[in-house]
């Protein structure tokens, strides 16, 4: 077997699991009850699964040294995007992470290769990118095909 | 349009592109051509796009403070995870993984959940779980099914 070309899930090292959950689930998502435990909580994402774990622990997993706690607006080097099928549609989604009681980072603008986007941190400081990008097509299940 | 449960794009922040491009490349991962640029390197997955772009450059667009480059074993707090079918498809990535110069950050191994993993940083210190899960299905696209 070989390291196909995918990502099957992404972990995000939190604080505080319940409280990062409720982040996301004041944004829409719904916990995977059946997989979630106290100590990891799981999200079905279109195309791949979200996990929320410990901070501290997911470094311990890998067998990491977890470093300092992440802060707001202190950079992981990893940014999690949404594409979206129009400005007013990231212009919505922003509107409702703020409402959520997101860290607005970058408020919607138009940026420098023709698009369009905002950025908000969740409460550990994971940022996310949403973005209309009118040169990558978007799939009816929210996935973007790159040209080959 | 709301915050739909879904990543389209992970962007990995990387020292340098190429070189980090060439070593997943050397994993068997092609470019999108099409899509990519000497600034930034587009792969296009099984579910969603990974690019890699300069972790400055990346920070910046986000409009936050890029902090101290990633080193190797410093943990960001994100782990990207691929699932496979059995714990001997796990050591085989692992192989592969060493022989394209990852850094073996955890060698396969029992999990105390039950599962079978390695773990590898890529030259960036990005964090890749190879793990055998064999309560998570995985679907023939190569995405895990979770319970309700």
């Amino acid at each position: 077997m070989k390291f196909y070309p995918g990502i099957t899930l992404v972990t995000l090292g939190v604080e505080n699991v319940e409280r990062a959950g409720a982040f996301y689930e004041r944004l829409g998502w719904r916990r995977s009850k059946g997989a979630s435990q106290a100590a990891i909580m799981f999200f079905a994402l279109n195309n791949l699964a979200l996990a929320l774990f410990p901070r501290d622990a997911l470094a311990a997993d890998a067998g990491l040294d977890p470093g300092a706690a992440g802060q707001p607006r202190q950079f992981s080097g990893v940014t999690l995007a949404q594409n979206h099928g129009s400005r007013s549609a990231v212009d919505s989604v922003i509107a409702g992470a703020r409402a959520a009681g997101a860290d607005i980072v970058k408020t919607p603008c138009d940026t420098a290769w023709g698009g369009y986007h905002g950025v908000f941190a969740d409460a550990d400081g994971h940022i996310w990118e949403i973005c209309h990008n009118p040169f990558f097509p978007l799939s009816a299940n929210g996935t973007v095909t790159l040209p080959p």
